[in-house]
């Protein structure tokens, strides 16, 4: 059975707002991210998404309602149809749990858009 | 927007083996279990479970496999339909990812079995 270590794995790569495949289950992916600064507003229309920082800070900024801020350690769950901004301040280490297909960039296509994620060895 | 801090989470209760429910998205569970010694051998027919372990070393025990040993910030998945039996050395605190509706003792029925979690509050 395969063990994955978050500290391996995040050292693994480098590249920001790029996320790794680091499991799947029950349709679901978990997915590795580094992020740095602020991204691109999205949503996605039918998947809810669940951010745990590994390591630095995320600030979620929403449209109608407070930021959530995380800390390592933290974990908020964004629903589906909710339009939102991660900003990592100023870096973060990022655990994502939501559908296998959902895109990054949701329902815009951006430079920072990846369709194809790297697998974690 | 719900933030939950698996530190607070973890203190928030003591009893082992008894998975409280942190958060739910795209019809699966996050679930938090303190563990202790021996868990009871058993499977889920219908449901990948991912483990992740936030504090102390979990080793997961399999029939024709090798054990898996998780420290602190290592996850594994054991695929649906493979017996185990997760056997905490000696405590850990375990993140459960999982389809909702799966049982803590799967298919066998014995002391251990919570069908109504508690809510993190």
């Amino acid at each position: 059975m395969e063990t994955v270590s978050l500290t391996e794995a995040f050292d693994s790569f480098d590249e920001t707002w790029s996320p790794r495949l680091a499991g799947e289950l029950n349709g679901q992916a978990v997915k590795l991210a580094k992020a740095d600064g602020e991204f691109v507003w999205h949503q996605h229309e039918a998947a809810d998404e669940l951010f745990l920082v590994n390591a630095g800070r995320l600030r979620i900024e929403f449209r109608d309602e407070a930021d959530a801020v995380l800390e390592a350690g933290e974990f908020t769950i964004v629903p589906r149809g909710t339009e939102h901004r991660p900003v990592a301040e100023p870096e973060a280490e990022i655990l994502l749990f939501e559908p296998s297909e959902t895109r990054n960039t949701g329902d815009v296509e951006t430079d920072e858009t990846v369709s194809d994620l790297e697998r974690i060895d």
